[in-house]
């Protein structure tokens, strides 16, 4: 029997796995970070109404330049971001995964480096090796927060020709304060210079702003975002970019022609259409978030600051086995394998209850949390 | 005013433009081998129904492996592809040039090189660009059939690790002989051994059969597949592939997660429930296309024989020259670059009177064509 590895594979994928959360059916799901509000019926009709005009015309091509679906997001930035921008700075494509694979494949790629600050989003150590960029782990504080004389100092000595900043961060939740921000995108120039990606993928959630005015006279920083959280759309993928005209002029020098369907192109604008509606769910979360935040904490468990919609908690001797023991209450959150921590979903209220009643037992049946604060090796 | 050049984009993307075909308003549009018939409206009532029910679960992501979908294209391809196929031998994504770029992502990338025999689908070399693969084009007779001895020399000399071959070739529209593929499938073993891709995106419009049978034992033989063309369905962007179940697994590590929208599954498989009136239709699309055949012979003009949904006719001393001449006509066809030719996408029957029509005027009109045979550099 032929395997992965009898065939002539690339040998940094030979005895790799594909990335990917374990898709249980479980009666709670709060591990992918999914919002729990499914779409009002309206906005469900709308876009039934706006894929059947699309379906008409399926035969041809769609839109390239997926010129009015950009106008529509230029909109919401400038609505939303406290910064105009306008077509010419906005960029999409199948989910931000996709948008990073592009700014990668433009500004990465073989002989070149990325450098993300773990632990962080892992798509992005991911993307870069698909991509054939060098991926250089960054330092954290022990609580999550960014290292700024250590980035500074990992930044000065590889010289990457990427800088992933993801704030707020996942899996852990906090935002990174803008000057820290800015104080790596002077670093970057001052070494290479080098793009800065800040992933704002839940930016939406946050108790601050949006970094996107830093874009603004400074074309090497580009802001990454998602219609998956905030617009409740992950199964739609739909992501973004804001960034200067030239960055959004290069991205198509490798963007696959015609790489935004008809269909999607049609249901992102029947979600923009619905803005106001989806960002009511975004303030429910929000406060639901505050409260698992609150709960944990009155439960014992030490949780970070968390500026988006999950929460990181802890500590446990054994996370793995913790995340067991939830899943057997029938409650899936993510094992992130950040030593001694575990990720939680913002789910409805009775979602919510159901996750908070299962680590409150947790805490009566396992005697290994909570734990005093140990070294961290994350 | 930063420019492209102004960023730091990697070196081979520096002066480059993006690819993709002028989109032009014009009466008709014979130039990027879309078919010419709407989906019909019982088909577009399906979609908008399918969505619909999509859409009510859109806040989740979508099923990551497209279980149902790949089922679905399985059975199609053994109802029409003269093989028996399951699950685990199809493989998915966003149009066949993202599949395309997750083969060259597993088994081509830095350090390794691609083979095309050209002129033929110019994506090839460009997604190999995208991924950092090397390109080396291969050879082929004046009349563009592929030179075996030249292409079994070229594979011996630079052991490629992926091969291309395209059939029916795009642009010129002839399929290759199944003994070509199986004597290039054998010249790859011997130097590499090596991947080898068989396009198949205009399969459906030959007067032969698909290559799909060979994928019977051969491990290393990908046949790439589209919905674009057969499916009249270029705006939903949903290519596929059929191999070794080995193969579907290594993709696997370089896709990126939830690749595939719901939204994208839920109108393929409305489409493919339609499958038996939409093969009709290629039907009447291949009666047609055999019509513009003659027709051209008949004005004088020398044609490529098609497999295809498109022809390549010609000769003329400047190309581009009568590509003008017949967008003055209001008919939209493709120069692709390939010296004294030009390719016509088979419309409707009215489209392709107006097609017919300028190219008699242009006879009259023009002194350039019909020439004689000359030297090709194609």
């Amino acid at each position: 029997m032929t395997r992965i590895d009898d065939l002539p594979v690339r040998d940094e994928l030979r005895g790799k796995s594909p990335y990917g959360a374990p898709q249980l059916d479980v009666p709670v799901r709060l591990n992918t970070n999914e919002n729990p509000y499914p779409l009002p019926e309206p906005l469900v009709e709308r876009i039934a109404e706006r894929v059947r005009e699309a379906a008409r015309d399926l035969n041809r091509y769609p839109d390239r330049d997926a010129v009015e679906l950009r106008t529509r997001l230029a909109e919401y930035l400038t609505r939303t971001g406290g910064h105009r921008v306008g077509l010419e700075n906005v960029w999409a494509a199948n989910g931000s995964n996709e948008v990073i694979q592009q700014l990668l494949q433009t500004f990465g790629g073989p002989g070149r480096t990325a450098i993300g600050f773990e632990p962080s989003y892992s798509m992005h150590a991911l993307i870069a090796r698909g991509t054939g960029t060098g991926w250089i782990p960054g330092p954290r504080n022990e609580d999550f927060t960014i290292d700024l004389a250590a980035a500074r100092r990992a930044i000065a000595e590889h010289r990457p020709d990427v800088v992933f900043v993801t704030t707020p961060n996942n899996p852990t939740g906090n935002a990174v304060p803008p000057e820290t921000v800015l104080a790596l995108y002077e670093a970057a120039q001052a070494a290479k210079p080098s793009m800065v990606i800040v992933d704002e993928a839940y930016v939406e959630f946050s108790h601050g702003d949006s970094l996107l005015p830093l874009i603004e006279g400074r074309p090497h920083l580009v802001v990454s975002r998602t219609m998956s959280k905030a617009f409740g759309a992950a199964g739609l993928r739909l992501g973004y970019l804001a960034a200067h005209p030239a960055v959004v002029d290069a991205v198509q020098l490798v963007r696959l022609p015609y790489h935004l369907s008809a269909v999607t192109q049609a249901t992102a604008l029947a979600a923009l259409e619905h803005t106001d509606t989806l960002l009511k769910y975004v303030e429910q979360l929000k406060s639901e978030r505050d409260r698992l935040v609150a709960e944990l904490r009155a439960t014992g468990y030490e949780v970070i600051e968390s500026d988006a919609n999950f929460v990181q908690f802890g500590r446990f001797a054994d996370a793995h086995e913790a995340w067991r023991k939830i899943l057997d209450r029938g409650v899936l959150v993510r094992d992130n394998g950040v030593p001694g921590w575990l990720r939680v979903s913002t789910g409805t209220p009775q979602e919510n209850d159901a996750f908070l009643d299962a680590v409150r037992e947790l805490e009566c049946f396992v005697g290994d949390i909570p734990t005093p604060p140990k070294e961290q090796s994350a």
